[in-house]
């Protein structure tokens, strides 16, 4: 008895966030939060849930072109696809026509990707787990099965991945554990946005303290007097013991990027973040020879493996970022976190968005119990807003993710928010449209 | 007085060239030719068009995501423009929020460069010039303007770029007239797509010999035992003084690449285009140094300039290939030609597909006059089809584009050809629909 996809439904949800400038940065000023949101359902009432998140316009660019697959989606068996999800991937990220508009990047890409997280979604809810413990009970070869190793065997063939999926297996079920007890690590993002003044960051640096975070990002870039006042500011406000990240979101001239972390370093950043271009390897490379102790991360802009690829295999940066919602799904993440192991890089997923640490708490569990079975310096960065719109929320508790317990992958969005944001004619934009030009 | 744009326009035209396999290859299996065609008008009735080349699923989206950059265009001065066509190609690559989508990468970043060529036609239309001759008489300063050197700093500074063209200009009236006499030297690959049989591919190659080509390409990558007997037929239909080129489109992981051209290697290829992924630097940089004699090319999927400048500097690739419709237009291929001259690499362009010969054959002057120099190796793709549907098609004659006159960019479609061809309602595709999946 097939079951097969018969439904694929796109809504364009955003959420005016840069009323308040939330999530204001140097290169996206004035970001409304967005999901490209996504329904799938089965002949037989399963449901799969997933979206793309962006920062505005361009949302419908991205329902759109979700709709243009629907020749991939419409008709497919949701057993059938259970038992090959890495082939059906595949299907998704290389449509003979479609492929043209990336490679493999950009929106087709993101398109893919929040396909197959729907089908990863569903697959949860029809078994009654989360994604992650979906994951967590496979074993190597399925596991290393839904894993991409396209254009990426010169780095890392099948048998080194199920090597390094192998050696984790005897001692996954104590892991699992300890997420259930502990979680997983978080830092916040929510007290250093760019158009903050100082006694707001103050404030809010203090109290991410109190709730229990060791880690603490700033974004800098703009104004490097500024950025040195700001620093100064959080370290006298914190002390020394807090983690400080700082982020320039692609900001800088590679020389550029090394002149400006050298005037910040004596505010002993673990690492700057997206200092140029994301494409940058070889750029990246030299920051990282030219900035000492300071750590270099990137990610959340990377297009794809291949890109990943390289960052990680010429030792270009340290710190490993994913997007959940960049990459063609979990499918091509699970390759980032098998490369990041190979060569011992830590993984820290970018969130904050919308949706986006609703997905990435699953990715990083994922990364523990199967892949790097380690949390050692990872930790997923968390910000405070937009949760109230899930079902199933992410929920941080004392600078931790709790383990997900709900199926699926928690992205489901309540439909009272979707019907209120939907963009243009949910109630919250109705007066507003024309302000954003969108 | 100003002179605003008030209207952009897009039509979704699409050609049936999957019924014939003409552009069949390894990775681009079923293509139907398309363009995301755009007209530009403004209140004084200044007309300029631009187009996407995709191939088939997808244009629609190309078509909606130029519609969605309208607050780019509509109410924008022309002469502004004009004025600072540099600072206003800034604009449309960098959209505060679009940007999120790519960045700089896939649908969003083509839309700003059609977009950003319609209004190069637009100019060349209004000077009654062709747009090679509108930017060979630019001065240096004015020129370099023109380029995008964003993120490219560390590898060629504004200083840099201005001294190349500066080297150029006391010789440059030589190399239009030059251009004038004799045209640009063209290689053909109507010879040699993947779904040809052995016959025809004999024909084409004996036919092209005859037309005056010096250079011929074959698709490869699919059987290695097909691709040794169709170059043993073409060594032994055209002999060894026909330069002979190989084009793999990605087929390939890195080290298959390697071993797979040294079986190739006795028919003398002189380059391997596209042996794997277009985003793998350091996998072109090994299979360089991995099949001797044969040089490496790519770059028709080559995002952006960033990527470009780690393919050139870092010496992973012999020949440089640029697409006229996947970067963001003219603005960042000067910076590509700027990249190659510094290093001493020939720039190829990719043509073919619909309305590529017609724009490439600009660009590659444009290089001549104000940037290389020399012409050497440098040699412009071109495919004998869909010319009939512009209303000023390039010509090559003897294995040479002929210079452009009629002004603008070349890419104005005929009118009666766009109402054929829309896609789904053009008379030539109402009996199709439903075929493509489209």
């Amino acid at each position: 008895m097939p079951n097969k996809i018969v439904r694929l439904t796109t809504r364009d949800v955003r959420f005016p966030t840069s009323d308040h400038l939330d999530g204001s940065d140097a290169t996206n000023k004035d970001p409304d939060y967005s999901a490209a949101y996504i329904t799938l359902e089965t002949e037989k009432g399963d449901r799969g849930y997933g979206l793309i998140f962006t920062i505005g316009r361009g949302n419908d660019i991205c329902c759109k072109t979700v709709e243009a697959m629907s020749h991939l989606v419409i008709g497919k068996d949701f057993d059938d696809i259970r038992t090959d999800i890495g082939g059906y991937y595949n299907e998704l990220r290389s449509d003979s026509q479609i492929r043209w508009l990336g490679p493999e990047k950009g929106i087709v890409h993101m398109a893919a990707g929040a396909i197959v997280n729907a089908v990863w979604d569903m697959w949860g809810r029809a078994e009654g787990k989360p994604v992650w413990r979906l994951l967590s009970k496979m074993d190597p070869e399925e596991f290393v099965n839904c894993a991409d190793l396209r254009y990426v065997e010169d780095v890392l063939t099948r048998d080194e991945a199920l090597a390094i999926v192998e050696r984790n297996i005897a001692t996954r079920d104590r892991r699992i554990r300890y997420l259930e007890d502990h979680g997983y690590p978080a830092y916040t993002i929510s007290a250093g946005w760019l158009g903050y003044d100082d006694e707001k960051i103050r404030r809010l640096c203090r109290e991410a303290v109190q709730q229990g975070f060791s880690h603490i990002k700033l974004k800098v870039g703009a104004n490097v007097d500024d950025d040195i006042r700001r620093l100064r500011n959080i370290r006298e406000t914190v002390g020394n013991d807090v983690i400080l990240m700082v982020d320039a979101n692609q900001a800088w001239e590679v020389n550029e990027a090394i002149e400006w972390m050298r005037r910040l370093a004596p505010y002993k950043p673990w690492f700057i973040e997206e200092p140029t271009s994301p494409d940058d390897i070889m750029g990246h490379r030299k920051i990282k020879e030219g900035i000492g102790e300071i750590r270099v991360a990137t990610g959340e802009h990377c297009a794809n493996r291949i890109l990943f690829k390289q960052f990680i295999a010429s030792d270009a940066i340290d710190v490993v970022q994913i997007d959940a919602c960049r990459l063609a799904g979990l499918n091509e993440i699970l390759t980032v976190f098998l490369l990041a192991a190979k060569f011992g890089k830590p993984v820290c997923p970018h969130a904050g968005g919308v949706g986006l640490c609703e997905y990435v708490q699953h990715l990083s569990m994922i990364d523990y119990v199967m892949i790097s079975g380690e949390i050692g310096e990872r930790v997923i960065e968390f910000a405070d807003h937009l949760h109230e719109h899930f079902e199933d929320p992410c929920v941080v508790r004392k600078g931790a993710y709790l383990a997900p317990t709900a199926p699926g992958f928690s992205v489901r969005m309540r439909e009272q928010s979707v019907a209120d944001y939907e963009y243009p004619g949910g109630s919250q934009w109705r007066a507003r449209v024309g302000r954003t030009g969108g």
